[in-house]
């Protein structure tokens, strides 16, 4: 089960004007799903997005990544799961133009204004009769209430729906953010999301959208691991509808552009965060800190060396205080001058190891007691200088196997 | 159970001349279990060894490698399982002292002459007194003949003993090879090994036993991954006792070089797969060949992306093929200029995916017979030029998550 995550609240996702939701049940990988979802923007909206830098990313990526460079304007985004379109070849592309065509016919746009995106099961020809067939009946049922269907409609393995709104002033103007993302295996940055929308109704210019959502992304979902894999489907994507009466923001710095940037990454934070906390068998969130190193690469290197092993996280799962396995993943992280003897282990507020060794102070109840919440921190101090990093993932568990082994099923 | 693997027959297990090895119960972690080994060495042997990169790497390895600086020549090495010394800083440097002092004061000889090497548990005190206390024990039972029983004794989550012999002619000369291993999770390059002792009746000189041992660790250990963590206490170790009739190898290239080098490169290969098949939970076996790639280092990249893969791994141990996972663990490997298109996916013999997504010819049924297996290759063939690489790993099951939640309890 989740850890430390409850389903978000209809009523508390606050429509972003410009901005409507339709949802299907196309029976993509089964019937009876929600599995179709178009999000269609009023006319001046911007997007802006991040994409996998996975070398064999899926054919929705590489169109809508054309698409995006187009000047057209995007007047939809459209999103199935239970198929991820990737692994396809040359007939993924044109099945993704395809289902793109035919959302263009019954919006009366450009096929080139729709962006695409997929997600599911990988190398499977993506069934573009029934996305086709789907997409009258999303169309149909445009609202703009309907942050939490959409949710829902872009889950996979996900337990929970991942949603949140937040309200900011910004030059004495409310400005309403509102985001929804999925993805709870096959997480590693970058990116992490899997699948990431944050939309706002600032006007915000095309030049600094691109530059929030690179550091949104840089913020949250590029902070995440739940099994170190990288996704071939991975997009963030951040659209400004311009419909509130905030003038729109496009200085680098000033004070709009700031207040932005911070509600964003906070939505994208949460987003990237609800991940981890449903990662598949998650049963305990972890964040690693790691502090005091000569660079934020270093210390990512280390963090992401804790987050990825096996051995810690199994060790998490077990609430086992072998912490010693947290040591070692710090001596193979690849920084080759490290010095072992200066740094410092805590499990939240307790002093595990220090001068390469157990510390004096340390006993094995406190250690114990630590391992048995579901929200713990592992702060490693390197005491080499003054950069920092924190990374958040989650322990491995029976049910990681379980779920993984029998996806397709 | 271990992966077409099989306890070695002890009488099949060939003494090597100049080599006497002593076992003992010394109870270092629980009682009536052989856990100590004194491999006690001839007058003019020599020991050339290969040792982890980790920066957290154990006491036993700092004073191994010190005192095979020493121009005093070993006399003997010592290894207990059942504690690591690891992360034990200054403490741990003094017993591992501690017990070649003793070991010295039993054998004559200085503590310097003495080889210390430890596994099991991180971060807990090395139980001194018992070693030392069981080191009469061993001493007292030399022989040249049980090296089953010392395969045995360097144990720890091993379901069998990993131990092979090997004779080969050099010149006219028969020349004896016997190694043993351990290790069978925390297995990562570099090293892999645990745990590895290789020894040869014929006489090498030290530089050129330096190479060897590299060549053998780069092809055997160094190509091997059970779950991406790299053990603080990996070694291993080359021992030329110079017993046999053969003149004293010391011409690089050679043939008597090249033959013996292959030799002891065929004995590591073995016990390095055997680790593997013994792989914590492991219920395949699976060789991962990349070819036709710019040089061996992106072949290994692409390789251990699939090897360390959770995703791939446990789609393995289900036996479903899956095999969308491995077209995304190559394509986030890391090789910026990878053309995903002219790359094929192969597993055994039948071609799985070429031109960016499934073949045509590629059935269902045949993956699905493929993944049954026990045995499983698969093969990418990158089609950019001609560098190959090869590695070994296993699947990732339910019982590998339960060994490591369980391992300390």
């Amino acid at each position: 089960m989740p850890v430390n995550l409850t389903s978000p609240v209809a009523s508390e996702l606050l429509p972003v004007e410009g901005v409507l939701l339709g949802i299907a049940e196309a029976g993509i990988k089964r019937p009876n799903r929600k599995d179709l979802l178009v999000m269609q923007l009023c006319d001046g909206a911007r997007v802006a997005g991040v994409f996998t830098t996975n070398r064999f990313c899926a054919a929705p990526v590489i169109v809508a990544r054309e698409h995006l460079a187009h000047a057209d304007g995007v007047k939809a985004l459209l999103i199935n799961t239970g198929n991820a379109n990737a692994g396809t070849g040359e007939q993924g592309m044109q099945d993704a133009r395809t289902t793109c065509a035919a959302l263009g016919g019954l919006l009366n746009c450009k096929p080139t204004q729709i962006l695409p995106y997929s997600t599911g099961v990988i190398m499977e020809s993506l069934p573009v009769a029934k996305i086709v067939a789907g997409l009258p009946g999303a169309v149909a049922n445009m609202r703009a209430d309907n942050w939490y269907d959409a949710a829902q409609a872009i889950m996979t393995t996900d337990i929970v729906a991942k949603a949140i709104s937040k309200q900011v002033m910004v030059d004495g103007v409310t400005v309403t953010i509102t985001g929804i993302a999925k993805g709870s295996g096959m997480i590693h940055p970058n990116m992490a999301t899997m699948l990431g929308y944050i939309a706002t109704d600032a006007a915000i210019s095309q030049q600094l959208l691109q530059e929030m959502v690179r550091e949104a992304a840089n913020r949250s979902f590029n902070c995440i691991t739940v099994d170190g894999d990288t996704s071939t489907n991975d997009a963030l994507m951040l659209i400004a509808t311009g419909q509130s009466k905030l003038k729109e923001v496009s200085a680098f710095g000033s004070t709009a552009y700031c207040t932005l940037v911070e509600a964003i990454s906070e939505v994208a934070i949460y987003l990237a965060q609800a991940i981890v906390r449903d990662g598949e068998g998650a049963t305990k969130f972890i964040t690693v800190k790691v502090e005091g190193g000569k660079d934020a690469e270093e210390c990512k290197k280390i963090g992401y060396a804790i987050a990825r092993s096996p051995l810690v996280k199994t060790a998490f799962f077990a609430s086992d205080p072998n912490l010693g396995r947290i040591l070692a993943a710090i001596g193979y992280a690849g920084v080759a001058d490290l010095e072992v003897t200066a740094l410092k282990l805590y499990l939240d507020e307790v002093l595990v190891a220090e001068n390469g060794g157990r510390a004096t102070s340390y006993r094995e109840e406190d250690g114990q007691r630590i391992m048995q919440q579901s929200d713990i921190t592992i702060r490693v101090v390197l005491n080499r200088a003054v950069a920092n990093a924190t990374l958040w993932t989650c322990d491995f568990s029976y049910d990681y196997v379980k779920i993984n082994a029998s996806y397709r099923s």
